[in-house]
């Protein structure tokens, strides 16, 4: 039994009795490591009665007839659901019942072990959030509206194309923050004060930079052989927007090569560093 | 030496030499089957040196002298920050180094074990894809733009208020789907055919509805006892929509009970089937 055939893709399956996106998450986060395979996902979600699991076994289990052995990725917290998964052939890399032992062990109690529902509803005043968020994002995205900006709890600054928008989108729809964003043109720079829309709410806004070369990539992409797009004019926008975020005291994300996740992750550390001074 | 106090919630600390969305991911999914106890949650993301990692070992230890065994939850891809961070007194939940202990035993290989940045750039096509499914996204939310819409890999069709934006937004930030989507109008239900824009593109089309008292309840907060928001109009539209998704066999998925994440999960479901018809 050899893990893998030259050439040929190793199955991995997600098992869940949910939306699986645990179980892709943790499993993708280990997979990453191994550059060199390649990997055919196959996501099986919503493994809700016993029956449902003995079928997705024999799928793989007949995966295993080849001589390839699977990587088997699941977070069931059904018990009669993990009971009938264990049984397959593959090995089983269980991101659930061990670990659900130990926090067990450390709480000193039993947990709940119904289906988990992460990502369902879950909390509906939470949830509502979350999606009123999203409402609020798009009402203001590219400073198109600066109506209730006073209501946002982040401003997002930054000349176009320095991904104001995906990470705008992202905080509200992953995290339930209203997140307005605000595009920096020229006019802007003609005066050291913040734009008026936003001048009284330096303490929620975060300005944006990347790299010249990487603007004028972006930009050219959109208006080819356009002033808008010239390295002279990014360079120009970006000295002049981070000479403004520093005259303000903004806290300054440098997108050049970050992820809206990492960009996220940055903007909510600062926002708990402010609530929670002490760290 | 107690996991809990009355009453005080106990600390819980997601580590990680990354963002920490797997760590958050998968702890949470854990703590969700304790919903009597009451956590604090911090995260503490990019421990990238062991400096950084004796730091955060330092901190959780100064919250144990209180008597509180915290819940620590990491993922730490790197040796030397995962060598310090196991120095704490509290217990540790390492998602990551058992689980690549399995992986590596499978595939008969050494992982490489640098910063994952699973939530990184990445692959940066992949990463500009979903940047781009966001703009795409926006451009063709709530039928604002019916201009390349046969390039839409989903269409999501459904009255006013029936949860297609932020459903949207996840398939396109997630996934890097091209999803427009569609609403319907009475004038759509004068005539048993697809709206115009959308009559040649059926196959990708999805079929959202709700429950009538829950649009009802949505669409009142926008509109107090308007027509729109009436149960009768809303039992009217929901029931036309449904007869037109069947009519055209649509994809039918009902928002009343469901989150972003499930429904989108669903739609994922069906392109999956669509392109792997075996199973």
């Amino acid at each position: 039994m050899s893990a893998t055939h030259d050439g040929e893709p190793i199955p991995v399956f997600f098992l869940s009795d949910s939306t699986g996106i645990s179980a892709e998450t943790m499993g993708n986060a280990l997979l990453l490591h191994f550059p060199d395979h390649r990997f055919e996902r196959t996501l099986i979600p919503f493994i809700t009665t016993p029956d449902d699991a003995r079928e997705v076994v024999r799928r793989i289990d007949a995966t295993m007839e080849s001589g390839v052995t699977p990587l088997v990725f699941a977070t069931a917290a059904l018990d009669d659901v993990r009971h009938e998964l264990v049984k397959t052939r593959a090995p089983l890399i269980d991101f659930f019942d061990m670990h659900m032992q130990q926090v067990e062990a450390i709480l000193g109690t039993r947990g709940a072990r119904t289906p988990a529902r992460l990502h369902g509803v879950g909390d509906v005043k939470r949830y509502n959030a979350r999606m009123q968020a999203v409402e609020y994002a798009i009402e203001h995205d590219d400073g198109q509206s600066v109506r209730s900006l006073d209501k946002a709890d982040v401003i997002l600054v930054a000349p176009s194309r320095c991904g104001k928008t995906p990470t705008t989108m992202y905080l509200a729809l992953q995290h339930g923050l209203r997140v307005a964003n605000y595009p920096l043109i020229d006019d802007d720079f003609t005066s050291a004060d913040l734009p008026r829309p936003i001048g009284h709410l330096a303490d929620r806004c975060f300005g944006l930079i990347t790299s010249a070369a990487r603007l004028c990539a972006v930009r050219s992409e959109r208006r080819p052989d356009s002033t808008y797009a010239s390295l002279r004019q990014c360079t120009y926008e970006l000295k002049r927007a981070e000479a403004l975020y520093r005259a303000h005291d903004l806290p300054i994300i440098d997108s050049s090569a970050k992820s809206v996740e990492e960009m996220s992750t940055l903007i909510l550390q600062v926002l708990a560093r402010r609530s929670h001074p002490a760290h």
